[in-house]
């Protein structure tokens, strides 16, 4: 029976993609992946376990036999051991690490020795160098002389003599250039490098704003260290687009292959922080427990205020937030920015001050209720304008991330504002 | 003056990249814009015209000399000017494809012929093929004798005699390989091919799925059209985020160069859908005027339930919302998150409960509100676990985008499902 399982997964896995092997495991129940991993565990090579999402892949790399783990492992290049094992446990990390043969293990405790999150971890240490002396035959003798290029490449890096990058030359340039042709006379406008602790996130925007395919990476003086290339990057800011879409969204860190346990230990913060705020929200209300009870209609309408505000708070801090993190909002334009939010919150406070005017007036019968809610729609609609886009630049100053607080930040706001205003007036005109 | 003036915007644009003035143009005021097109605008070359956003591109094409623009159109590829002018009205598309060389024209208007947002769209003409019987030395001979090969290339499509592309090359593999060695031999096996009517978010998906570098489109007849490159891929995945974080946050399609009156507009529609679901949660409220009449406490503790399910639905919608756009949920998968997201949401609430009937309890000293809102909290919580997953699921059965309208219908659910546990069992117990 088990022969015939097995069979039938390797009919199942045959015509995947890595990449798709390692959704699958995601996707199944943990008790099939451990028995998945039981029956076929062998067939786990290098590629899926570097496609395998961070939150299984320790109890996947803990299922594997040492043997298939360690042979999965020395397929893979440097890089992607260390893209593999950072997250790991120090434990894990030295059981994966002993298996790789000398070189391999001293390029991966190099990188493992910058900054997380930096160009250092990110780079691939294998790179085709020439001299800035040399022509287009020079650099294609010395490149069909090599046994051992990368596997993938694009560029040619121009080093100086103390191993400075300076320019690059790419290979089709390189392919329709005369053997005579200097290298430094084809090279690339696009070149830049980045420097070995810089963070990973920085490194993807430039790829993405300045159309790279590869750049050099540099030590403090300036020596070449490795290369970090489109893919990595474009991996990179997929990775940060979802990190950004969770946090707006009050999540954090989590993935569908999480447990309910899981997902409940990472949610309640962001709950216990929103209950903290809606109770505050609550004693503003409380302040005016006179008025409601002498005027029912005022509980009935005050969500309406609390709601609107929210959600035109949440637009304008959701392009915040989005421009802070494309840095299309700088400081040269926030004031502009800022003034346009606070123009936008009046213009659609007033109209839907006269629309919600009028329902109160026709609901409740009493003129002086639809005012109340008209003016205190305006009032709370420009704080949600002003404050959806003030939040995140001033968290953005302190360095804190604005797509991780400011949600909370800005509808204690529009709370507050709205249940103060909206009773406050009516416990002015209505008493 | 003005031609001081003059130095001083070249002093500024100088030793920016393309991509760079294209954002100065876009962040500073429209007047203030028109006033450097005037004075510099013959400085806007067809690379920073096609890197300003498309907001402003028909302002700023219309603020330039025909002569300038005509030779700003004429340095780009066919390409960059389908994405150029594929937003501009057909008035400003007829002038711009007027001034370009014939076979420019041709290649432009044969892709403007594809569907918007397809990989017809998106890909370059340009590319470097070979029969399949070629040798590593046939194909250098062969490049090397080409004056025109494209910009830039990464790969040697191998075709069929029918023009239908099978198979690629690198060039590192190439440069490395002996001249004899057949081309057939040292293919990748990353290949795959677009049809040319493909989605564009689907192209940008499948090259960082299965880290793709370019990949030929073929017609229907499988006939290679074309090439599309990972530098591309990047910027549609970006431009696919930027979209569904914006619709995640009721925004829809805006940017910082949009003006008051047009975010106005655009923000609108999504506002007065708020008001219409808040005003529906108002009448669920107006049911139990006589339980808030009586017990004004309720009027102030009843926004908490509401705003703790509110939040609850958006964390598990954003997980949904993420998850369908990245493929991670999956019929496959989708009952065993629907069971957790259900759970996750029981025991969130159960803890909620717990903490907010004690709060109840303590603040107005009556056990049954204490014991109204704790049992409140447990049905909003498990209802917004389970809207939350449920309704972007739903949606996109149905094919309309989970980003687009999902927050909408989630905080519909949790306010009227919060005010109506809350206050309908307040009217049982209390009343």
């Amino acid at each position: 029976a088990r022969a015939g399982e097995r069979a039938q997964l390797e009919e199942v896995f045959e015509p995947l993609h890595p990449a798709d092997i390692a959704d699958l495991l995601e996707q199944v129940e943990i008790d099939d992946r451990n028995a998945i991993l039981k029956l076929a565990g062998d067939y786990i090579d290098g590629e899926i376990l570097s496609e395998i999402d961070e939150d299984i892949r320790d109890s996947v790399i803990e299922a594997l036999e040492p043997e298939v783990l360690a042979g999965a492992v020395r397929e893979l290049e440097s890089d992607d051991v260390v893209d593999l094992i950072e997250g790991l446990d120090t434990e894990q990390q030295g059981a994966i690490i002993e298996v790789l043969d000398v070189v391999d293990r001293i390029a991966v405790e190099q990188a493992l020795s910058y900054p997380e999150y930096s160009a250092g971890r990110l780079m691939q240490r294998e790179v085709v160098i020439a001299p800035e002396h040399w022509n287009v035959g020079d650099a294609i003798d010395h490149m069909r002389a090599q046994d051992d290029l990368p596997e993938q490449f694009y560029h040619i890096i121009l080093v100086d003599p103390r191993h400075r990058p300076t320019s690059y030359v790419t290979l089709g340039r390189l392919m329709s250039s005369r053997r005579e042709v200097k290298l430094s006379d084809i090279t690339e406008e696009s070149f830049r490098t980045f420097d070995v602790t810089e963070d990973e996130g920085d490194v993807a925007y430039a790829f993405n704003q300045y159309h790279l395919i590869s750049a050099p990476v540099v030590d403090e003086e300036g020596r070449l260290v490795g290369i970090i290339t489109i893919d990595d990057a474009m991996a990179i800011l997929d990775e940060e687009h979802e990190e950004d879409v969770l946090r707006l969204g009050g999540v954090g860190d989590e993935s569908l292959s999480n447990s309910t346990l899981e997902i409940v230990k990472r949610r309640f913060p962001w709950l216990a922080v929103n209950l903290a705020t809606a109770i505050l929200a609550s004693l503003v209300i409380s302040i005016f427990e006179d008025v409601l009870a002498a005027v029912v209609a005022l509980a009935v309408l005050m969500p309406i205020v609390a709601s609107m505000g929210g959600n035109a708070g949440t637009q304008s801090m959701t392009v915040a937030v989005r421009s802070i993190a494309t840095r299309d909002l700088t400081a040269a334009n926030a004031f502009r920015v800022i003034r346009r939010e606070a123009g936008a919150g009046l213009l659609n406070g007033f109209i839907f001050a006269v629309v919600m005017g009028i329902v109160g007036l026709v609901w409740f019968g009493q003129p002086m209720i639809g005012v109340v809610i008209a003016v205190a729609m305006v009032i709370n609609l420009l704080a949600a304008g002003l404050a959806g886009v003030l939040i995140p630049i001033v968290l953005d100053r302190f360095k804190i991330d604005p797509a991780l607080a400011s949600g909370t930040f800005v509808t204690t706001v529009t709370d507050v504002v709205g249940f103060f205003a909206f009773l406050g007036l009516a416990s002015m005109v209505l008493l």
